[in-house]
């Protein structure tokens, strides 16, 4: 197959674990025999250095047209006066919301080498395997912002359909899955969030009887995500709490280096590509992929930057946007394989020798079947 | 010192740790020569069943009129329709905003013989010793909700004012700590966010440049807490941020049942009280004590509940609101002597014989010494 991937490093370790990326799925694409074209544009404090927005519209309008795009990560101190006028990651938010991102999904399922690095207990972590969807273009993300010399707001909006859609989205994740679907809210407060309860109790009622839900509230989840990882299957999510648990729950894999993520639209584009194995859906998704982690400014520029969420959300890309099932496993086993083999950048590494970003970019080409 | 105690013992385990708090805090008074007299009013689930109303009137006045409220916990499935006109919530919530009680101290010092129970590494808890300050009478808890049948919203706002005093309590707190205060927001996305970094700049650089300041966004947060916790000492965030953390940093002590916490207003109730040890100011606050953790309805009723919390919010009262800063120490001597004894209700045994709330009561109160 052809494809045209729109790479978006952006700021930090981002071109660092991008560029990582990008040599993973070429190598991937020679040996399945796949031409993918890559194409680089720029995004968020990399952007407005060079054109003043951290969105410019020629990086809207290139990813539009392309099958999918790879993001690494944007911001970084050198843009983050409260006061400045644009930020980094108004690049990050445009886009999601120019293209219509709305389900953000986060894998977690710790390694077993890399359990050494995670501050919870092993014996909790084995046979882990849980998925946020975070819903991504809603919510105090998203509502009006006002700001006087002595006051600030920010409105927190969520109506029926955009529930809806992102708990479609995790029940279907769910029936491929285990079949259980935890949803996330604070009901005892919110009125979105006593929308988004019955909402979500609807639609798993009437369209997915057999998805077994259950409510949790966003403080109790906080402690059950630690004392309990294993009993959690699809957990979904509005935007904010969603961005507090999942970095919570980066900590189950041991290290914000290992989780991918992929952020999906509704829009059909390969209605021929292969059945997406993820979803059950039959066509693939526009997509956005980056690694969940930071622009890591403190690291940046090393060659010491973890790529393995970057290479692993290539392998989601391949999944869901370009119907790539092969190809996808094949590059989540070599990942598991360098790991199993203790080839660890210095986040991962407790003691003992760390590898550099591009030793493990390597050991991951090397390790491809 | 004669002082007066209103007791709101609230739903579920609430009213069996509440009756534990009153008889350590009766025998404390026994011993040091003070007359406490405690007085019932109702909140919540059981104030709704017995007026409509989860905050009656005359709870209200009882809590004005008291040198200091110790309350149990709210809320319960029986009560928990989001379609419910009244929530036992509002009643837990409109005190808290009635009485003005906008800092809630939540400290975390896990003790060692209960870090069998957390779900983290005991080597990243030894010398843990944090406490949180969440803004308790503002943002999304108390802004403007809307609801139509296919729309909701909940306004999140701050003015400068509400972060000034908080801040202030905080960094007064940290004066009298290890002298580090981490302030937590999400300044990249949250215009609310940025005036809290803003203005917590300027009154630490103004006002306490001795303090050593660092903010922090909270998913990083979420995580640090985990990986790093000795680092912390004082962290101030408002109210939603301090909910959802709170909860997860008590995963660090082993169990929500060992958590206390402090809910402080402005009011000098008690000018010739002792010196508040704890934030260093002259006159104790007009307060209101609970554990963090909720009414668990699961187990209510059964006699098993872990009264440790409802205890040290009792010595937390003493210290805080009549300024026996002796007492409180006594009591927390004792529940920390019981700990290390091994006498575990059944949240803290891994395995192992689990006593029950009336013989974990009885034991503190034989360690008063
Ligand atoms: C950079 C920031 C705006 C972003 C978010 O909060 O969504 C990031 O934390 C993430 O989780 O992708
Ligand atoms: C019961 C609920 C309204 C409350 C809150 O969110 O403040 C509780 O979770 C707490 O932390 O005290």
């Amino acid at each position: 197959m052809h494809a045209d991937i729109v790479v978006l490093p952006g700021d930090g370790i981002g071109p660092e674990v991008t560029a990582a990326a990008v040599e993973v799925l070429r190598a991937v694409g020679r040996r399945y025999g796949h031409a993918f074209g890559f194409h680089e544009h720029l995004i968020g404090g990399a952007a407005i250095d060079a054109t003043g927005e951290p969105l410019p519209a020629a990086t809207l309008e290139a990813a539009r047209r392309a099958d999918a795009v790879l993001l690494g990560a944007v911001g970084g101190p050198k843009w983050s006066d409260p006061k400045a006028a644009v930020r980094p990651e108004q690049g990050l938010l445009a886009i999601r919301k120019a293209l219509g991102l709305y389900a953000n999904l986060r894998p977690v399922a710790p390694h077993p080498a890399a359990l050494g690095a995670s501050p919870v207990k092993p014996h909790l972590l084995t046979g882990v395997d849980l998925m946020v969807v975070r819903e991504l273009t809603g919510g105090i993300y998203f509502g009006e912002k006002t700001r006087t010399a002595t006051t600030a707001s920010d409105l927190c909006e969520y109506d029926v359909g955009e529930i809806e859609r992102v708990v479609r989205r995790a029940c279907t994740l769910a029936r491929s899955r285990r079949g259980k679907l935890t949803s996330v809210d604070k009901a005892n407060v919110l009125e979105t969030s006593r929308l988004w309860r019955e909402t979500t109790t609807r639609v798993v009622a009437r369209e997915f009887p057999d998805i077994q839900l259950e409510h949790q509230l966003v403080d109790s989840m906080a402690m059950h995500l630690l004392s309990r990882p294993r009993e959690y299957d699809v957990i979904v999510t509005e935007n904010m709490f969603g961005d507090i648990l999942t970095d919570e729950a980066s900590m189950l894999a041991g290290s914000l280096g290992l989780l991918p993520s992929a952020s999906l639209g509704e829009v059909a584009r390969h209605a021929g590509a292969a059945r997406d194995a993820t979803d059950g859906s039959r066509s693939a998704t526009i997509g956005l992929y980056e690694p969940i982690h930071g622009s890591a400014p403190d690291i940046a520029g090393r060659g010491i930057a973890n790529p393995y969420a970057a290479i692993l959300s290539g392998a989601l890309l391949l999944r869901h946007s370009l119907g790539l099932e092969d190809e996808a496993d094949c590059i989540e086993k070599a990942v598991s394989a360098v790991l199993d083999a203790g080839v660890f950048t210095a986040d991962l590494a407790a003691s003992g020798r760390a590898v550099s970003t591009r030793e493990a970019t390597e050991a991951v080409i090397e390790q491809l079947q």
